[in-house]
């Protein structure tokens, strides 16, 4: 297969410790001309629907590349390691867990996957603690080298992949019931819903917008950035990623509404009697 | 123009989240040579003036680069994003809004701006929300590939860039006014003056300074280093950009003092009836 | 000498400041080819035995490199700068100060070390306060693009570098008194002693100990991994450094035991009365 210059790595690691810097080590030797890309570290411990979201948005900004990812709370169980191949062309690594599967069906969809066996491709004796060091980290240099991920292991069927659904917005009447996909550096809140479901329910003209979440019931306007408001307010803007995302003009939504992650929100017209 | 085998990078994105990580595929997709140095990405949220102190000090140690910065409190509004160059070859890329400018009089001054309008060196559609991936980071890498400045967008008058101004330290009779620049990990407090204007005021060959600040009033030796002193004691040293830094030998003077950045600090002789 | 591909570097910088990213810059000034990995940038401000740990554990997997590690208290004063070379051929850069000896005793031990006086190779004037940026990154990239070490200054006797001991746990009749040397982003602890010493005591074979912690008196399965008790229950399990470490499966042993690098633990056989 061909060599990819560039590896993108996600994991739930941290910058606390030396797991992430271990990896970049492991890989470099391995491959060492290969371009590291970090996407994220401070995934939330564990969290594999979290790492799933960042890892299914950033994968179209750094394309052609073999993506690894770890964020594996049962590392050293039976739980599959495994490396997946797109329709699209793009290469993932990691826990058999649900975590590589939405990024995968955004490029194109699973066309084949093999669970990792084969250990001249690992570190020996591969600990149960840290796989990324032993199993994940070596793979993927070996796929940025060029070998064919069947190479790796026994093909498993893409059914047989463990899934990992990602929570849409549903609608109840003129309303959607919503989520907190993310929450960043700026305590912008990443709904899980974008303007066409807005449209779909009659909302998408609409200058304003009710929005409750964690107790708190807000008229908000809809517009096209932060700053299109005072300094202070919330504003509903369409994020970087076409999703709906609650902020505040020079301020952290976050924080002044106590919201965090999988937080739930409710977005509806304007009480007309309000 | 000539190819940069660098690029600096310095923003307010933090490491929570895939901010940084998505630049960097952004700009090895376009330059897949160039080599990334992250100076910093905890600038405090929003602090224009905060990044533009960092950039300044820091781009002397990594001349001859593209320095991408990113703080953009009013991003997707109507403030221009700039492509900068120095009269000592130094480019800037990032909004205009300051940050930028006391970095480009560092470098020789601003010797020619171009206001980034050009959609063929961007991703397309540019979110309104984060032109660090859309805007700065692919126009950064076309620098880098050696795309002259003129390129990206019409000219823009030098003085017609926003300007910042980091406030320098001033004298009240045999006082100094002045205030914390920034605070490192160490809990070190860099004021905005240098040995010179201790001179100035005749307190340079002065062995100890009063220093008050937060409410405090303290003793200072003015020493060569840290541990000139007892462990846990303050001390005023020379800071490695040449700025005056009150600093607690193997502690933590910011916790001590309850001080952060932009902190008053008055300057002046020991009162001889202490 | 040859060149060297690959720097690793650790420090206790953090990422807060701009101080590991202008290192980076200062040694690709001197080795635009050389590849940086960041092992870890967060060691507990100015410990240097946490730094010293954490450098001996990562060295084998990023073998034939130069190591720069700055751990640094005394910076400025007249603790001397120095590079270490070992009988496998690593090369250390760092303060003298006992950061780099664990892990040069574990990669072979000292074969050569110098004293770093040679202006010609250091960004001059030094600072007294940042010799990351003007003595440790500069020589690192020197000895990166092959210079030997014996043209930084004078040898030094191996047996006058200031020595370091990373404390290992002691055997009290049937008991362990340990010491946690690590705690990682999951709360894990990782304590000074692997399975050998527990076999030496008698308990290899035990399948739960109890452990005596900050205290708490906890009945521990010791088992391969995590995963193997319930979520929320306490584990000993072999870490990937071959160290045991006391854990929760998806917790943190840390938050919960209100524990930290240095708390002492009392690990014996299950009292059987209990």
């Amino acid at each position: 297969m061909k060599k990819r210059a560039v590896v993108s790595f996600l994991s739930d690691y941290g910058l606390q410790d030396e797991f992430v810097g271990v990896c970049h080590g492991v890989m470099l030797r391995i491959a060492p001309d290969t371009r590291i890309v970090d996407i994220h570290h401070n995934i939330l411990r564990q969290d594999i629907r979290h790492g799933a979201v960042v890892l299914q948005q950033s994968v179209g900004y750094i394309p052609d590349s073999v993506h690894l990812a770890v964020v594996d709370p049962t590392v050293g169980s039976d739980r599959r390691a495994v490396v997946i191949g797109t329709s699209w062309g793009e290469i993932f690594v990691g826990p058999d867990n649900g975590l590589l599967v939405p990024a995968a069906e955004s490029t194109g969809g699973v066309r084949r996957a093999f669970h990792i066996t084969d250990n001249r491709f690992l570190l020996t004796p591969v600990s149960r603690t840290f796989q990324g060091r032993d199993v994940f980290a070596p793979v993927t240099a070996h796929v940025a080298n060029g070998v064919d991920p069947s190479e790796f292991g026994p093909q498993i069927p893409a059914d047989e992949l463990v899934p990992l659904e990602i929570p849409e917005a549903w609608i109840h009447e003129d309303h959607l019931h919503a989520e907190v996909l993310q929450v960043d550096r700026f305590g912008n809140l990443q709904l899980n819903f974008g303007s066409e479901l807005l449209e779909k329910i009659g909302l998408g003209d609409e200058e304003a917008l009710e929005v409750r979440l964690e107790g708190h019931r807000l008229r908000v306007p809809f517009v096209g950035t932060f700053s299109d408001v005072d300094a202070g307010s919330f504003v509903l803007v369409q994020d970087s990623y076409r999703h709906m995302s609650l902020a505040v003009n020079k301020g952290d939504a976050a924080a002044k509404l106590r919201a965090r992650t999988s937080s739930t929100a409710i977005i509806g017209p304007i009480a007309r009697n309000d």
